[in-house]
């Protein structure tokens, strides 16, 4: 073997190195919600932001929701129904007094994340959002799952059974 | 006149165009902050979010801060004191019952939008931040800027004057 035999051999080597870590990484399979199959999105955190909001006890949470970019342009550009693509996540976390300035409740323990994905085909018997309620991770059962659709689609039709508003 | 010279001239007189447009926007004054001369950044409602708040009756408000990349990267590298640069905006709401959905208070009337802006040098004397609140975009009076880094300073020195915390 000459040296650029040699190199060759290692540059194969490293590629199918390379190759298999990666397959191995896109094979982890991400826990996805029942019914629907959706995932948490790899990257919701760095989405823009909707809204905000308060549940009452006995959930006494702060929410946030956050959009994809095609979701954030379908609010500004206020069209309904959401494309396809469009994603949104709703953040939960106990609400909690601050300790450094006590007028204000601030984000405690994480709670659930909430996403609902847009694809008009695949959830066309769900307003065609797609829904996944995660607690650590994990989505919680069917039961709860075969609730979202039924609760969004009755109270917020008109919104394309979206609740959260932008907030200017 | 040949064509060529015909389209060089209609590129420059757009060129012209664009260019009086262009410095007729920058050159509008936009309201600062007194003591401080921060103005509300153009861009913040597209920054990611940091974390979200109530406060109390009377005010009674939902809040959302959000900030620029260098902030953000600075919060979740850990980084204290947050590098120049770094932005922070909070955007606050009436709080009011959700129709929809009444176990929820959602973003009523827009407040205040409040801007904290870091540079060590231009700003030493208060922390190296420099604060500005804004109601209806314009800022509100000295007095009110006056208190702004007493209290920052008294009640979150050890986070760089910055109450809102990261929310997972």
């Amino acid at each position: 073997m000459n040296s650029n035999r040699i190199a060759s051999a290692l540059v194969l080597a490293l590629f199918a190195a390379t190759s298999t870590t990666s397959s191995a990484e896109e094979a982890a399979p991400k826990p996805a919600s029942p019914l629907y199959g959706v995932v948490v999105p790899e990257d919701y955190r760095h989405w823009q932001l909707v809204g905000v909001a308060t549940e009452d006890a006995p959930l006494d949470e702060l929410r946030a929701v956050v959009g994809n970019r095609i979701a954030i342009d379908a609010y500004r550009l206020g069209q309904l129904p959401f494309p396809d693509g469009a994603m949104l996540v709703k953040l939960a976390w106990k609400r909690q007094r601050s300790t450094e300035f006590p007028a204000a409740t601030v984000p405690g323990q994480p709670t659930t994340v909430q996403v609902m994905v847009k694809d008009s085909k695949r959830y066309a018997d769900s307003g065609g959002w797609g829904y996944g309620r995660f607690v650590d991770g994990q989505p919680v059962d069917k039961a709860q799952h075969q609730t979202c659709f039924a609760c969004h689609n009755a109270l917020v039709k008109a919104r394309d059974d979206v609740f959260t508003k932008f907030a200017p």
